[in-house]
C-alpha cells in the first residue's frame, strides 16, 4: 500500500441466505463473493488489491466445490486487478464464506457516503434489475442455471450490459429469447461490477456506494449520511431490455426491480452540477434539500430492497 | 500504516466448533475471537491496529448478547492497543464470526515461519496448557465458566501468568485450589496473548508463529517452512502450577496440554544461536537438522493438536 493507507471490507456469504447450491455453480458462488467485495472496494474509489477468504463448511463438501468455488473466485479478482493471498478453513453446519477486500487509494482520496450535496447530479455505473430479473426467474421455474452457460465460457457476455454501454429505452422490439433469459441468471449468478468506474469517480465524486441492496435502500444510506434528499429519475434508468422483457413474462414491473433489486452491484455516486460524470457513468437523477429518497420526485413509501434479518 | 505495509490475517470462529454458547459468556467469545486474530498480527512482528468484524447469527439471537460480545472484542483490542473500524451482519443457522486484524510494521520486517535455521533457540512467550487445562476442566464438569469470573472483574488475573512471569518448576508445594480452577477457565475463555512480545522480536526473531492448534502442531508449521527438525524440552516449558494441579485432579499429563492444548496463543520464535532473546521470551528448545518436531530429543508420534475436520 504504497501511499499508507488501505481500504479495508469485509463480507459474509451464509448457504441458503445468499445463494443456493442447487441454483449456484461452485464458480459462480467464488465469482460473486469476490465481485461484491472487490465493488466495495471501487465504491470507496479504491483500487481492489488483495482478497483474504475465509470458507467454513461442513465436513462432508466435496473438495472439488470448493477448488471450482475458489477458481471462480481468482478470476474474479484478477478482472479487478486483484488476487487471493491468504484464508482460513473450519467446520460448521453450512456453507459460509466471509471475504475481506483490501485496496489502495494511489494518491487519491477515499470517497465516503456523507459527501452528497444539493444541486449534485446522481449517477450510476452498471446496471440495475439484471439480477433481480434472473433470481426472479429461477423462483418461476422459467429458467436454470443451466441457462447461464458454464463460467469461463464466453464470459464476457454473461453480463447483461456494461457500463455505460446500455440503458433505458434502447429496445430493438425483440420478444425475450432464451438466451437473453440465461443472460439475466447469469447477471444474478456472476454479478459483474464496472470495477474501474469507481477510481475513475474518485477525482470529482463528491459520495458513491456499491448497490448490493437494491438501488433506493443504498442511495438512501447516501441521502442518509449526507443528510440530503436523492431524485431518482425512473426513464434514465440504465436497465436493459432483456429485464424489462423478462418482467413482462413475469407480470411485474421492471421498475421494482431496477429499483429495489439488489446483487447487481452497480456503483452509483454523486458529482457536482455542472461537472459531466466520467466516461460509464450514466446520470439518473439529482440531489436535494430534505431527506430521503424520491423516485419521478414522489415520496416511496418505506421497504423494498434486501432485509437480513426478515 | 505509515510504512506502506499491512500485515493481515483473518479467522472464523463458529459456535459448537470454537465456543459454546453454555460455557462461554458473551463477552468471552468477543475477546477470544478478538486475541486469536490480534495475536496473528502480532506473530508476524507488526502491532495490531484494526479489527473488521463480520457476525452471522440467528435472528433470534439477543440483541444484548451481541453487544456484550463486541464489548469484550473492544476490551481485548484496546488492550492490544487496536480498535474495531467496522464488519458485516448477516443472518445464518448457528452463530459465526469471521474476524479481520490488520496490523502495521511501523518499518520493522515481517517475521514468517519460513526462517529458522540449525543452531537457533526456540523461544516461548506466554504460556501453554492452561487453556487446554480449562477446557478440560469444563468437560469433566469440575468446573464452570462461572468459577472463571465475569469479564472486566480483576481481568489482569484472568490468566494463568504473564509473558516470562512463570515458568516450569515454580511451585509452590499448594494443592490445587477452586481460584485455581477457575484461572485455568478464564485462561480458556479469555486467552491474554502477549501481544508486545511480537513486535520486540521482530527485530533478531529468524521465525515466529502464535501458538493456537498446539505448541508440536505450530513448531511443525516452522520447522516444515523452514526446513528443519525442532527440538522441545519439556523441563523448560512454562507451564504453571495451576495447569500441573489440575493434570493431577484429572489423571492426565500436564505435558499433554502442553504441547498439544491449543488456543494459549503464546509465542513462539526461533532466534540466532548466541543472542539473547527479548525480555518475556523464555528458551524451551532448539533447532537442528533435519524435518520435524522433537520432544525432548525423541520424535513424537503423528497426531495431537487440534483437527479442523474430525
Amino acid at each position: 500500500m504504497p501511499d499508507g493507507r488501505v481500504v479495508a471490507t469485509t463480507d459474509l456469504l451464509v448457504e441458503d441466505q445468499h445463494f443456493r447450491l442447487d441454483w449456484s455453480a461452485a464458480a459462480d458462488v467464488g465469482v460473486k463473493a469476490a465481485a461484491q467485495n472487490l465493488a466495495d472496494v471501487a465504491a470507496m474509489g479504491a483500487e481492489p488489491r488483495t482478497l483474504l477468504v475465509g470458507l467454513a463448511c461442513p465436513a462432508g463438501l466435496a473438495v472439488s466445490w470448493v477448488l471450482q468455488m475458489i477458481g471462480g473466485m481468482a478470476a474474479e479478482c484478477r478482472r479487478a486487478g486483484a488476487s487471493i493471498a491468504g484464508g482460513d478453513v473450519t467446520a460448521a453446519p453450512c456453507v459460509m464464506l466471509a471475504i475481506t477486500a483490501l485496496g489502495e487509494l494511489a494518491g487519491g482520496r477515499p470517497v465516503t457516503r456523507a459527501g452528497a450535496r444539493p444541486g449534485d447530479v446522481v449517477a450510476l455505473a452498471g446496471q440495475v434489475g439484471a439480477s433481480a430479473a434472473g433470481l426472479a426467474l429461477l423462483r418461476a421455474g422459467k429458467a436454470t442455471r443451466a441457462d447461464a452457460g458454464e463460467y469461463g465460457a464466453g464470459e464476457s457476455g454473461a453480463s447483461e450490459c456494461g457500463a455505460g454501454e446500455c440503458g433505458a429505452g434502447e429496445s430493438d422490439g425483440s420478444e425475450y429469447s432464451a438466451s437473453d433469459l440465461g443472460r439475466l441468471v447469469a447477471a444474478h449468478l456472476r454479478p459483474q461490477p464496472p470495477y474501474p468506474a469507481g477510481p475513475a469517480a474518485a477525482a470529482s465524486a463528491t459520495a458513491m456506494i456499491d448497490v448490493s441492496d437494491g438501488l433506493l435502500q443504498d442511495l438512501g444510506h447516501i441521502a442518509a449520511a449526507s443528510g440530503v434528499a436523492i431524485d431518482v429519475a425512473t426513464a434514465a434508468l440504465p436497465c436493459g431490455e432483456p429485464t424489462r422483457a423478462a418482467a413482462s413474462l413475469l407480470g411485474v414491473a421492471w421498475q421494482d426491480w431496477a429499483l429495489t433489486g439488489g446483487e447487481d452491484h452497480a456503483l452509483a455516486a454523486t458529482f457536482p452540477a455542472g461537472s459531466a460524470p466520467p466516461d460509464g457513468w450514466r446520470v439518473i437523477g439529482n440531489v436535494r434539500e430534505g431527506d430521503g429518497v424520491l423516485v419521478d420526485g414522489e415520496r416511496r413509501a418505506a421497504g423494498g430492497g434486501w432485509e437480513h434479518f426478515r
